[in-house]
């Protein structure tokens, strides 16, 4: 049986099916990208496409509607082959997969928050430390008489201008590949790349002349998400960002959460299927692609720090995660030896150090520490609280003499995922909405002025969930209470809110939020909440002690504070308590990208953390129960 | 206008042909391997194909006879088609291509060889330092209260059986990726690889366990000749050759000699063109041929030494050999920085250290100063002449006190390139011949019993030329001066040598050795003979201060030293002067491969060598005019 894949801007291919195949198992085998964020389970909606020819075996689900299911509407996941067939995958069934956005990092919110972190980073003397530096260097012709090897000639040309003896300067491969070409085309003055290891040593990591072009001495900060991976491309000379990019992690395929993702490896193939889906089909074409907006040979890149959670870094480096999931949880690394990038498969100058950010445990990685160092409150006397708002969700709580940590699994509910009109915070995302008098939504999109809506991210969820629970239209329990023309029922009896009907949506569709939507937000909520409470009760702490809250998570435009407690998932402080700080991973990663001090600090960071397993803690049940409600079963502690 | 490449034992290739472009040129492009040791010049006859169906536009060589070319036989090189085409390359089109031949190391020649090189080693203290060591570590298990990674479980019990600190023990990217399973799968205990490096810190290459089998601690000693590849997989813990390979230098498609080759590598993309044939088409294959062969998973060859001539280092790093052929005559490199195998593309434990014999000019690479090491004459107070006959001839001069060196271009004769029945010494060769009185000849073929020839290898050529001289049927111009039936006649008037008729042959044909082949034999032995005599002037000595001889070179069975110098190859000296010792090339690489005593003192006997440019020397010349006859225009010298 030949399933032959149109796919919607990605031409077609077509693949032998297995016997017992789903169309998303072959999708899957093939590479054909179609998301999957509930690992195929049916539950999540996302891998609709259509049959255009041929018979699919399987049952309708309540994703498809009566009428779009006569149209040969099915969940790739829920069906199979009889025959040959021909399928078509939509865009909408690949949102999730990396969709690449070269920014020139000129918006507000990004300047500000990156001048908070250049202060910090100033402030702690770390700036500027990258180990790089770019050299011009004059090298003595040869001649009849003097026909030493141009590699013998740089060692002594370098020895002489560093006053470093030259069996401490070694040459990298890329730059003994280039060498010959870029001394005779620069007439024996180069710019050669230095890095100045710890012992005195120096590597030379390039060799290039002004008249090849195309040269800069970059740095890549990387945040590998489990839902979204962020990269800023940075200038090392000056520490400027030049550029940035985020996509969706091409894993997503293979389940939204870790878990799924950690069953995937132990199939055969499994693990180096995640690793290449990280590293050949995310980040090589995003940096790739970063490289080429500034017009920069991607050999340019001399250095690269990535931040990420246990389970993303052990993939990025093919290492099975396995165990993180059996007890006693232990991962196979917490800090990294030292790494170049193209051992890693990074499309970088190869010897490029690759640093990551350390994990403390299975579930709080080097996202958190790298967080911690870029939200700087591990400096303070006054307790903070700092909560990651990812597909998992990260707490740390403490102050200089100490720094608790947790996680709890929120789903990726905040990402868009498990929400059937969720989607990353990218174009087309609805990131603010308030409602008015005449329960009409005010939305504000992600994109250019007059960019159609194609769905919600986490801010436009926390804002519209809120919005329609303080006008009354749901209540406590996410249910709709009133009627109206954008209140919808669907086929099983449910109701909806058509935040965007079909002829203003970009999708051609309405866009409604269900009440099953809601249920999934609720709970990714209610664990965040549980989560604090626990954590404070553990160290026998109430809120109050908080001067605090730092937020951290690429969710949107920031999260609206007032209704992210209004809907009980903040507890009720003073809101100038609350601070936004975006993706803080990110932040962490290039603070280690352009300063080693700065990578040291994370490693002190890390050591310094306690982990607090909270599964372990019976209260944590009780309290996740009593806050999957809005805002809570005690609402008196939203008073 | 598409070509069908139908490859005997090798399936069908369909190309679409450019305008202009050659067979040959198509098969390049494709990578269709066809011989073309003169680079596609229409002069060696080499690339002989069979046109199946089509026409193609070209003249008729003299290398392809009347019957031959109404049968469809073209070569490829001189013919463009017209027209759609089908073409029949036979495997001896392919002759100069890799063919893998792996062996148990049992020869008497190898096992004298090698005996002889051990006790050397030995002597000088060198045996069994290759850095390595295979130790069995066992692990505290984790818990739920000791949630350690594993990486840091492995350091600290490293630490502690070593009595190394924890910091100056790095873990290599393959030893964390095996870790978590083999620590679970050996319950503990596994056994680690462990590198020390010189300032006595621990690199662990790689974790394995018992129960995982296929595991040894492994390295790879690696000759590339500019015709002939040659690999030997040595078990480190014994310094015991486990297997030897050798096979054809997958470039020779690009040309016979390094002038060819470097004109190549200048071409667009030609370079890494020359740089796959090399690692990826011709050592790579044969690596895990060898590997398979002993049972070894390719992941166990930790530590890799290469030697090889300048241009084949330059080619085999992907560093543009450009430079090496335009005046002063600068090479990238002589001596090269620390590399691993992971980022040259070897196909063995990513983190082996890969050392390369360093060179010491454009022309005299690290081929021979590791054939020096092995020779093992750099001690001595005699004076001693070593000869490396391969593509280029290499010689070096000297004793204890100083070392002379210089090349010249033999050609490939000595390897069976441009010659018209030659081949390399392989099975089928023809490696010995006496011609009887009976004007028959008496061969030995290399291969088991009852084994047909296929071409006569280097020392076989040797053979027959002298024995041809011996017994007059050839004059001192090379021309034959006598009639019988083994003497025919081609169609241009040229006699030749019926070596084997057609009916004992392997290939169907008679195997003919031509006037143009002797030609070219007597200019590849008198280039030879007279950088000998040039040099020696050079120094102001004479050949009688000669103690001995080293010929060095995998050209057969071993040269007969009476014929040699009876065709005025080598000096009229005493023949126990004379030592055979092999590929010198190889057992110098196997001594860096064991040892880092062996792998510096290479890098010493190169930097106290002094390299001679032949060309610069006018009466170079006058003395290669004068050697191009059997023995010599001055037969006194041979008296």
């Amino acid at each position: 049986m030949t399933l032959n894949f149109k796919i919607e801007d990605g031409g077609v291919l077509k693949v032998e099916s297995r016997t017992g195949e789903s169309v998303l198992d072959t999708a899957k085998r093939a590479g054909v990208a179609i998301d999957a964020p509930c690992g195929g389970n049916g539950t999540c909606g996302k891998c609709r496409v259509r049959l255009l020819s041929g018979t699919l075996d399987g049952e309708k689900s309540k994703y498809i509607t009566n009428e779009d299911w006569n149209e040969g509407w099915r969940l790739a996941c829920a069906h199979k082959p009889t025959g040959d067939v021909e399928i078509f995958v939509p865009a909408a069934a690949q949102a999730f997969q990396s969709r690449i956005r070269v920014t020139d990092f000129s918006g507000e919110r990004e300047k500000t928050a990156f001048a908070a972190l250049c202060a910090t980073l100033n402030e702690l003397g770390f700036f500027g430390d990258s180990s790089l530096e770019l050299c011009e260097i004059t090298l003595t012709p040869p001649s009849l008489d003097d026909a030493q090897a141009d590699a013998g000639r740089l060692i002594a040309a370098i020895s002489a201008a560093e006053n470093v003896e030259e069996t401490s300067i070694r040459l990298g491969l890329s730059a003994l590949r280039r060498l010959p070409q870029a001394v005779r085309t620069g007439n024996f003055t180069v710019k050669a790349v230095l890095r100045r290891e710890e012992d005195g040593a120096i590597t030379v990591l390039d060799v290039r002349c002004d008249a090849e072009g195309g040269h800069a001495l970059a740095g890549l900060a990387i945040d590998i998400g489990t839902t979204t991976v962020s990269l800023l491309l940075v200038d090392l000379t000056t520490g400027r960002p030049i550029a940035a990019a985020s996509g969706g992690n091409a894993q997503i395929r293979f389940g939204a959460d870790v878990i799924n993702r950690i069953i995937e490896s132990t199939k055969p193939g499994g693990l180096e299927r995640l690793r290449c889906a990280i590293i050949d089909e995310c980040l090589s074409p995003l940096i790739r692609r970063l490289c080429a907006s500034a017009g920069l040979d991607t050999g340019c890149v001399y250095r690269v720090a990535v931040a990420g959670n246990t389970t993303m870094t052990h993939l990025f480096l093919g290492t099975p995660p396995e165990f993180l999931r059996l007890e006693p949880y232990v991962p196979a690394f917490f800090d990294t030896p030292r790494l170049n990038a193209g051992e890693i498969g990074l499309p970088v100058n190869p010897q490029a150090d690759t640093i990551i950010a350390p994990a403390i445990g299975s579930y709080v990685g080097g996202d958190i520490t790298a967080g911690v160092l870029a939200a700087d409150f591990y400096r303070k006397e006054n307790f903070s609280l700092f909560v990651d708002l990812g597909t998992n969700g990260e707490l740390v709580f403490g102050n200089m003499e100490f720094l608790f940590s947790c996680a709890c699994s929120a789903g990726p509910a905040f990402e868009g995922g498990e929400i059937s009109c969720g989607m990353r915070a990218t174009t087309g995302a609805v990131e603010k909405c308030a409602i008015n008098t005449a329960g009409e939504p005010e939305l504000t999109i992600i994109g250019e002025s007059g960019t159609k809506a194609a769905g919600l991210c986490g801010s436009g969820l926390i804002d519209i969930i809120g919005e329609l629970f303080r006008c009354g239209l749901i209540n406590a329990k996410g249910k709709f209470i009133s009627e109206g023309k954008r209140i919808v029922k669907d086929e099983y009896g449910g109701s909806g809110y058509v935040v965007v009907f079909a002829a203003e949506s970009a999708t051609g569709g309405d866009i409604v939020l269900s009440e099953a939507d809601i249920d999934n937000f609720i709970r990714a909520k209610g664990a965040i909440f549980s989560a604090i409470r626990t954590m404070l009760a553990i160290v026998d702490m109430s809120s109050d002690v908080i001067e605090t809250v730092y937020v951290a998570g690429g969710i949107g435009s920031g999260i609206d504070i007032d209704h992210a407690i209004l809907i009980g998932m903040f507890p009720k402080l003073p809101r100038e308590k609350y601070v936004y700080i975006g993706n803080s991973s990110l932040s962490g990663a290039y603070a280690m990208l352009t300063s080693r001090g700065a990578a040291r600090k994370t490693n002190e960071i890390a050591r310094s953390m306690t982990y607090i397993e909270l599964s372990s803690h019976p209260a944590y049940m009780d309290e996740f129960v009593a806050a999957c409600f809005l805002p809570h079963t005690d609402a008196g502690l939203f008073a």
